[in-house]
């Protein structure tokens, strides 16, 4: 069951500043730290709807689970600077049994720094891949 | 010359969400993460009296120069947890010739997490110390 | 042009220890912690075959230059824990005139913990692409 | 009780490499990451004692329990750069009841870049200070 409806694709906007943190001696930001952002930018999609990750990892949903990524596709198109002011989007793409496909951007104005399609899995306390959780299902797919 | 007036003495509010990225294994906050939370208190308080650090570094203030930290004395009271809200609490103590001190605190509603002494010093582009520059040492002591 | 002769596919490995730094609050490793490691293994390659990054960027084959990294698709298979001894393994797969083509894996043992596809390229001091030196393609094509 | 004689000072060395990770848009390391350094050297030191962190946490030497920093006080001498070869020196000063001291260096060839006094101290699951289990007591002050 893959669920991909209009409903899916509000987007979230999460604003970002780039500290000294973010940067590396090149001057520009360091490519890792847009994964960190994007994750920033996931954790608040979810908080927006309702799911706190810490209640997800303490079992508030039903057995204790938590999201981890399972692909990433990165695309960095342009650097970002120490004090940009960015913005994170997110759109949930579609949802399935065991995953959840995402889309990222950051971006800085008009312009787009970096593009990522992202898939999320949903693991027990063993480690392993599980189903959803049904409140989980019914939050991200708006149902 | 060390100014150390009231008129330094109010305090910067930067209010900071704990991430995935912030914490460890151990289920907290990584110890180290407060200093890059403390070190966005401090660029966020020069950003608030008008002062860039990315202009600082290109010279936009008379010569480039930066502002590193001399040393610190850090206090960890508490653990912070995934998902906190914090607040990250900056006050200038004193301004000297050639170094800022500054109070910093890390607190969560009413506890105090973390406190702090940093001393930060100015180095121009060679790497060594250096006076503050007039238009940087005005916008600190307010004067 | 584009050369990935056997010559290229030489593998670099470097040994790595998890340590709190690289964990998170579930448990395992943060996943940008892998693209940090995957990066110590690129300039660990790069060093290997006598190319220094800051020397890159201060010019010292040729005018300045620095790696960036274009686009990246990583696997996350399995997860990493505290105190675990990993492998980056790094194999250049082709190199073109304005980009690098490398396969990376991280390996406890033989089990694999990621996979990723990495594609640099070259820019220089302006922050646009550029070809590759010749002294850069010489080491890197090993001819 | 305070164990603190010549048996605890043998000073314990970690070769470090800097990397892009490490540094900042400045140019030169960032001043967090020597927190990641010596914490490197604090684990290494504890593994070089047969103590693991995760064994720890796992209640392998008595009750759950795990280090945290308690306090510091870091002096930042000189900057690290990238590629720069560094050596992570950590001497235990005083074992107590319930809480470690260390002194720390961070050094390049004969040069010292950072000097910090460190004090761990132990809490259980509960997050609550505990005294150090004897099976850990043993193997610090080496009796």
């Amino acid at each position: 069951m893959v669920m991909d409806g209009e409903a899916l694709k509000e987007r979230h906007l999460l604003p970002i500043r780039v500290y000294y943190e973010d940067t590396d001696f090149s001057g520009i930001v360091y490519h890792a730290s847009y994964l960190r952002f994007m994750e920033r930018g996931r954790t608040e999609l979810l908080r927006a709807r309702g799911i706190s990750q810490i209640q997800l990892a303490e079992g508030s949903y039903g057995d204790a689970c938590a999201f981890v990524v399972r692909d990433m596709k990165i695309d960095f198109l342009r650097p970002g600077r120490m004090d940009d002011e960015l913005l994170i989007e997110t759109t949930i793409e579609s949802v399935g049994g065991a995953s959840v496909s995402l889309n990222q951007r950051v971006l800085r104005e008009d312009t787009i720094l970096v593009t990522a399609a992202v898939r999320l899995a949903v693991i027990g306390s063993n480690g392993r891949a599980k189903i959803l959780p049904p409140p989980l299902m019914a939050v991200l797919t708006g149902r």
